[in-house]
């Protein structure tokens, strides 16, 4: 069990950068709206101690340094009803892909869409709920899975179907792999304050408007499964975040269809841990190579 | 360019584990054979130099240790005649996907074979020209990329066929990403010594038996085009690994099929580089979950 409750990292006021367990406002739940917090000392994954020593914070961070992030996997098809709206059948196993350690990125940044994913329409989001696991899991039983996750977060699966779906000969890293393409946070929620993952509210804004809107009790494999499944042969070491599929509502699934376009602002949101908000920004087209 | 030319990583006869230039005997060109080498101090991507200190080798180990390694990115299909044994179309882009860093083993370790890939047959062997990035590389045009390249390896892309291609529905990442599934080495040849990596002799011998024996020229998508191509959008980080895909000869483009069986040995060699030899291991499979 961790020794924090909300993991935060952030840019504090002092100009340093801190992990810190976020101090929220009474009512307050969103971890982007943390402003105060006890900074962390040590290895979040191993030896550390929340101090005393509180931080004021000028912005919140990807809840992982980069250096901190090992494996980004994610799951495909795992609610029964983006299933449906991708015309794909209910998989027997979890879908299992993966995005590298570049596409992660932090609740305030941009999304930037280079200029080989502006070659064709098909720019997409996906909210999901996000695993971070927190000690080494090899072969774990399901009843024992949920104690090697650190916390959860939620992230954003950007995805370009035309590189996804119609370019990779099958394979859909590459039209999910590009820098910053991996957005989460605002913060950790310690498992030990969220007991059951499998019954949180899940969603995404475009511009305001509510795009995607369920529950995590959707998934088709939950979160100990999922967990369980992964570590078979396999061992997840700390910093391993898992992406665990996305609902219905995609811009994909849609008709018309809805594609992100320059400028658009998403958010998505999990309960009981905040808000990601990315702003998607166009490149300006490189000479031909 | 790098200040080594045959970078090594070794346990020494003093007990401790080094980085070396591999000091090689006149007319023994396999890093596997390597009896000492000259100590790297430092940070073999950054600030490190080649010392005077030379150390009697034990045993060569993974040329990268895990903490030095990023990403692992793989491509299929990126061998005309293996595309063709595998009924596949000669792909438009380079065919991604990704390993886990703890697939990621040595040059003389066993590949464990988990229960979870002992419940159907189709374990196979793809002996793959592995590309090492050296320095950060982003939208990177064909006629510098191999400047970004720290040197060359040859690795095994051990695959079980039934999980890749029946249960990932249609995602390789699960079939390909066990522990231990990516063996590399021995070593990593600068790319100062090696200038063209597009015409090497690469094989696989199992039990002794030659299966593959090919040449990079097959590649289709070759190294400058490959590096290129993937730093699209995207930052390559040193310490990436790219398996750049394996020529035809594989177990299951064979009649009848060849799958690899417990205690089979299987070498994958490349030209300048040598040999990297592993033992596969049938874990004895647990209880039922």
């Amino acid at each position: 069990m961790t020794s924090f409750s909300r993991l935060v990292r952030f840019l504090a006021k002092d100009g340093r950068v801190y992990y810190g367990d976020a101090i929220l406002p009474a009512g307050v739940s969103d971890l982007a709206k943390t402003t105060r917090a006890r900074v962390i000392k040590g290895d979040i994954f191993g030896q550390h101690r929340v101090t005393e020593q509180v931080a004021d914070v000028k912005r919140v961070l990807s809840p992982l340094a980069r250096n901190d992030i090992r494996t980004i996997r994610c799951l495909g098809l795992n609610y029964a009803q983006h299933a449906k709206e991708a015309n794909m059948a209910i998989p027997t196993y979890p879908v299992l892909f993966f995005k590298p350690v570049t596409a992660a990125t932090g609740p305030t940044d941009d999304i930037p869409v280079p200029a080989i994913a502006q070659e064709a329409e098909g720019l997409d989001y996906e909210c999901e709920l996000v695993i971070v696991i927190g000690k080494e899991a090899y072969n774990i039983p399901e009843s024992q899975a949920l104690d090697y996750v650190l916390g959860y977060t939620v992230g954003n699966d950007v995805s370009h179907r035309d590189w996804q779906l119609k370019r990779g000969a099958g394979q859909w890293g590459l039209g999910k792999g590009f820098d910053g393409w991996a957005p989460f946070g605002p913060g950790i929620v310690s498992a030990k304050l969220i007991r059951d993952p499998n019954a949180l509210n899940i969603s995404t804004k475009l511009n305001g408007k509510i795009v995607q809107n369920s529950n995590t009790k959707d998934m088709i494999f939950n979160v100990a499964k999922t967990v369980s499944f992964l570590s078979q042969g396999t061992t997840l070491l700390p910093g391993d975040m898992i992406f665990t599929g996305t609902p219905q509502g995609v811009g994909m699934g849609r008709r018309p269809q809805l594609w992100l376009k320059d400028g658009d602002q998403v958010e998505v949101s999990l309960e009981g841990v905040g808000t990601c908000t990315n702003k998607v920004v166009f490149s300006k087209p490189l000479a031909k190579l």
